[in-house]
């Protein structure tokens, strides 16, 4: 009888897929790469070395923002060096003959309405340390499913438990509620945004308070609803009371979720302090949207709102935005702990537009809010992860 | 200004990828596409119709188990029909001009290596609802990292918790540490395998005793260690002594981080029970192989082993065998509380042989053991959901 491992280990023993060749390869395999795998390749300045092995595709190429055409060697390789990429988590493409598809040697990440390749170009020297897994006391994310009474289906969410949760058995905790973006879902924050590891690292650091964190799905219909269209082409032309109408049919039965299902689980079932003013929500883009229709329209539920890369819209007449809700300012400054707007230094000119635009009128209408712009980064998980810090760092003060 | 939430949704919206066509498409979309996805679609007699958008591509194939050739239509729509498929998971891949890669319609999963397609083809009747999310109480998946003394760097495991973790403050439970097969990580079974609904599911109808599940990643090398050479090749014409020496070299650094790191930490952190018959080492494929070799080298620390299609490898002399274990089988069994084999009944033919030769040996032996066959199943995840459903009903007992 042979030895049964052997067949038991057919199906793999996570040795890496591609052999190096004998001359060294330069440059490093990048941390989001399968492990072991050596492509893609990071160079000293950030250009990245791509390479699969294709030998009967007609065309193969690398999508990172730019499309980059690569080349064919005699054993069916194709390698392409891009230019240099900015530091931080990229979504990028694998080419095949015209298929955008995801690249082997990648692990994936769920974004742009599916799962995609991911590139983490380091920054330099410490300055992505506070992301980084360290040698600290560590939290929990904790996976938990729940029956929906407004979807009437299973649903899950996300929570960041902090070190010493399970130990301080009488700690209470104030509560963030964090969305992600559109094309993403419940996982990103955890995985693309690397909430456990900044969390971790800014309460060992004394920098942020321990708290909870709910990351929830940011979809979400009734039996028999049809989503409301949305999004560039379909909201085009509305006016500011239109678009926020529009807005709040499309978030509405998100908002049920979180009002009727997960903020009374929340309370239920961890050691929440639950009031106001130990609750917060906010969200990246679309997720930003989120947390200022629901913030705004729940005030006797959020006394703290954060808009990371994402805006409440147009402040056209403040008698009707979300109820008035900016019309009397030193009301709402007297009732709200932290309003926070961070985007990025480098956003997509349009994102630019909105978020000076709600920044502007926030500060004439004398809406007091912390504001961050974070230098060179675009619409990106880098800027998130900023934002994430200098918002939680702000929190529960 | 134009509103900015135009802007922020541009990245999408969770909105259908493939639009259906005038016509009704027959079937309906598998549960593991990405949401709103239309293909792949589920005929009523388990076979599938797969399809890509690819104009440019000479050739796309789709590949599950046989490899199926997809026929081009005037839009550059590429579909094919299979054979019809066995219920449970199936991991599958897009082949475009012959570079096998995942279905951009697909969620993926780790295995075989790297991030895969997978396919769910529902079982008849409710055959299949004990790993469905059902409207019971639910337990946690919990990511924790940790910093490992023995790696001497950032490592991972899952741990499922039963529902009322949090709320029996006194309670303890046992410990069941289960570990998944080659080219998967610590990912397969809270996803693919489904320990969180199985068990909830389980506990919900008392049929297994509220547990903790520690799931850890296989894998493990020291600074500057090298891995060994494992697998089909490396193994080759061992005889079953040197087998064993290779098995223990391979995972002997695995062994270490879950004896020095895992079960301390576990112990430390968590309300566990802790002592050798309330803690348990099972696995699925090479994992069933890990849990043979460290539970029956730590008796002092586990009294029930599973092996989920997975086995000790052969036993030639019961003297040498690890030590000795299975010499006095009376022995044996008065300290061993649970000694479980499970496999699928159409795993291959090397697998099946290996099965069959554990089994009988055990018996020739003396050494009791429970013996559960998947009928009609293969080396697959429902093999293993059933497997888990089965040691888990008798575990802890």
């Amino acid at each position: 009888m042979r030895p049964l491992i052997l067949a038991l280990c057919l199906l793999g023993t996570g040795l890496p897929q591609t052999v190096l060749a004998a001359e060294p390869a330069p440059g490093v395999p990048a941390a989001t790469n399968i492990p072991g795998v050596a492509y893609p390749r990071l160079l000293p300045d950030n250009r990245v070395v791509f390479r699969v092995k294709a030998p009967e595709a007609q065309r193969v190429q690398f999508r990172i923002y730019q499309t980059f055409d690569a080349v064919k060697d005699a054993e069916g390789f194709w390698t392409v060096t891009t230019e240099p990429q900015v530091p931080g988590f990229h979504y990028y493409w694998l080419v095949i003959d015209g298929v955008a598809v995801n690249d082997p040697g990648s692990e994936t990440f769920y974004g742009t309405g599916k799962q995609t390749s991911g590139l983490e170009i380091p920054e330099p020297g410490d300055a992505g340390a506070y992301y980084q897994s360290q040698d600290v006391p560590h939290g929990e994310v904790r996976e938990r499913w729940y029956h929906s009474k407004v979807t009437q289906g299973p649903r899950r969410f996300f929570l960041y438990t902090p070190p010493g949760y399970d130990q301080n058995r009488d700690a209470r905790y104030p509560v963030l509620y964090l969305q992600h973006g559109g094309g993403e879902d419940e996982r990103a924050w955890p995985i693309q945004g690397r909430v456990a590891q900044i969390m971790d690292n800014l309460i060992a650091a004394g920098q942020a308070k321990p708290m909870l964190i709910v990351m929830e799905r940011g979809y979400a219909v009734k039996p028999g609803e049809a989503e409301v269209p949305f999004g560039p082409g379909a909201n085009a032309n509305l006016s500011p009371a239109e678009m926020q109408a529009r807005t709040i049919a499309r978030f509405g039965t998100f908002e049920q979720v979180l009002l009727q299902d997960v903020i009374p689980l929340v309370d239920a079932n961890y050691r929440t302090i639950a009031d106001r003013e130990h609750r917060a929500i906010a969200g990246f883009s679309m997720g930003g949207g989120q947390a200022f229709m629901i913030g705004l329209r729940q005030p006797g539920l959020f006394a703290s709102i954060g808009g990371l890369s994402g805006t409440g819209g147009t402040i056209a007449d403040p008698a009707t935005y979300y109820g008035g809700v900016f019309a009397d300012a030193a009301k709402f400054n007297a009732s709200t702990k932290l309003l926070f707007l961070g985007h990025g230094g480098a956003e997509p000119e349009r994102m630019m537009t909105g978020f000076h635009g709600f920044h502007a009128r926030l500060t004439e209408l004398g809406i007091k809010h912390a504001y961050y712009v974070s230098e060179g980064t675009g619409h990106v998980w880098l800027t998130e992860r900023r934002n994430l810090r200098e918002f939680t760092t702000r929190l529960f003060r």
